[in-house]
């Protein structure tokens, strides 16, 4: 096991951070680096905190190239925020909208949408557990609507878009929460990018949200002020206090990716962890996966054994060898390894380890 | 100086926490009390985490004696999001309600509402910079108003309410920010309660609301579902992922609280600490106070030497003694000191200290 003791935490979220960062906090909490405060207790209009939020937004900037015309903001109020935000910011033209849904949270979003506006479902897979993803062609979304709107990774279900949808003129919506910083993107495709932090970022309470500055300012008048991206557009995200500490969090994982050599090095070990899981799967007589493989999620391994009780015993032996967290969502049961960016290798080698183990000794 | 070389952080907010409760916390970071996790990567559906916000509740309850028919929240998005949240909960019969303005925060939230429904102005203290709290009767409220609504403490102008509107059968809604936690209240006679944490309770990003149980479940399907008080009733806070770690931290330091005495010493310690400052500014011949005796804040205290280069000058010298954000809020100038319930009696001292020196100075 890791120093401290340490578990593998296979959590979907809140979930795993680098430790070395979390080292680096901690030494830091009394005292953050000589200012003889902790970012705690800093004031949100001090120059330190200031340097903070600058230094997150441009590492952030660097790690995934976001072109000058997108703004980037540190929000609250999580993926239940952004996804009202959307339609009550971006419902400006035609009011109508195209959802896919491939999960829960896209499902949540569409369902929210509906309140607001004209809002087709294009695609589902909901009739199939939502064990793929729909291939979804250009002809299929309204040329006049405002936006369309996706979930890149679908946390629960363990599937990942292994395409970017073609929407011709229409700005593509991402909820990227559960993949975010775990591949290079294409930013210019899509006109916002949402993420809440508590997979791959930072501590949860922040949400980091990239949006096209030509999206911004539609917000209707009776729109709760907080739901409105331009007042947090025009403040730097410090219209209210914002959620420091989680942004000074999230700003030293940007660090640590840098210095690990970026998105390209991260997404390299992500394919390697998520390759041998999904590998030694596919070989077992025990454990099948949930999901299409072409579709599968480098973030959220599902499996199952196909015997409930078996998959119980499997998740409480695993827990008292310190990997934690490996039941699947309430609503599908069976298993779920999250492995974000700060699992590391010898979190999913100890898994596999184990599952062999626990293959050979209950066949 | 404290240990670490600590400053005295005379911020508005966030603000200084008590110094044991960030050793605690540090010393826990990279393993939680040997689950071998930080509270920052843990789970929000685990036991762990359900145990630390259980306790949090229960320890709030108990320090200021909420009744049983009061639900507690942790919610994100700060007094910004709370402010919309009341008249899209609250405005429920007649869509009236009634706000006394005595400050920015009121007169922000006061605007807000009135996208929402008819909202009268009860009574403001703009014309006098705010620099006192009007006296409100009950008969200058709307007897069929769906709620009447003040800002108890005044972080930028350093008011505090001396006396509880008489509302009658109207439902009080109190934004108590910046004095929560510093003295007691009997919280049954408000119909809400709600203060961001950054003053007395915890880093920013968690907000807490008390709501009686009668005005839960109003909210308009139209109502953005974040903004609906009842989906956070109905799951305890975990409707979507709470900002778990502000609100271990706000455990902590109710923990501490009651350590101490409970808020009678709270308090008593604040009336000392505020009590010896104002005595020194009344006694000064260069420094006077902003605002009208009566209705002085106990945890904001402004004051201004009456020449705005003495004013800097004090400012900048103070903050090379350790003694940082002392200025007044951008839109009024002068002095602020913020003497939460974090700040030591010692910070106060050294304050008054550097104060007298700087006077003798500069006669």
């Amino acid at each position: 096991m890791s120093k401290y003791d340490r578990v593998y935490n296979f959590s979907a979220g809140p979930s795993m951070l680098p430790l070395e960062v979390i080292e680096d906090v901690a030494a830091n909490l009394c005292n953050y680096k000589g200012t003889g405060e902790s970012v705690m207790e800093m004031s949100h209009r001090s120059k330190e905190f200031q340097q903070i939020i600058d230094d997150a937004e441009a590492n952030l900037r660097k790690l995934i190239n976001i072109p000058d015309n997108y703004k980037v903001l540190f929000l609250q109020g999580g993926g239940t925020t952004q996804f009202s935000m959307v339609p009550l910011n971006l419902l400006r033209k035609s009011k109508k909208a195209d959802y896919i849904v491939t999960g829960q949270w896209a499902k949540k979003a569409y369902k929210e949408a509906t309140k607001f506006g004209d809002i087709k479902l294009v695609a589902s897979s909901e009739e199939d557990t939502y064990s793929y993803i729909p291939e979804v062609k250009k002809d299929q979304f309204r040329t006049d609507a405002d936006y369309a709107y996706i979930c890149t990774n679908n946390t629960i279900y363990g599937t990942h878009y292994p395409y970017v949808p073609d929407t011709g003129d229409v700005p593509l919506v991402a909820d990227m929460s559960s993949c975010f910083l775990s591949e290079e993107i294409d930013v210019s495709k899509y006109g916002i990018i949402w993420a809440g932090a508590q997979k791959n970022v930072a501590p949860a309470g922040v949400t980091i949200v990239i949006i096209r500055d030509d999206l911004v300012g539609f917000a209707d008048e009776k729109c709760p002020v907080y739901l409105d991206y331009k007042i947090h557009v025009d403040k730097g995200s410090m219209y209210n206090t914002p959620p420091c500490f989680s942004i000074y969090v999230a700003g030293e994982v940007f660090k640590y990716l840098l210095k690990i050599g970026g998105i390209k090095e991260m997404h390299e070990r992500d394919v390697r962890k998520a390759g041998k899981l999904y590998d030694y799967i596919d070989s077992s007589s025990m454990f099948k996966g949930t999901v299409r493989k072409e579709d599968r999620s480098l973030m959220n391994v599902t499996f199952v054994t196909g015997d409930e009780a078996l998959d119980k015993k499997f998740i409480a032996e695993a827990k008292e060898q310190g990997m934690i967290n490996l039941a699947g969502h309430r609503s599908v049961g069976g298993m779920r390894a999250s492995i974000y960016n700060a699992m590391p290798e010898d979190g999913v080698d100890a898994l596999i380890a184990f599952m062999k183990k626990f293959e050979a000794e209950n066949k």
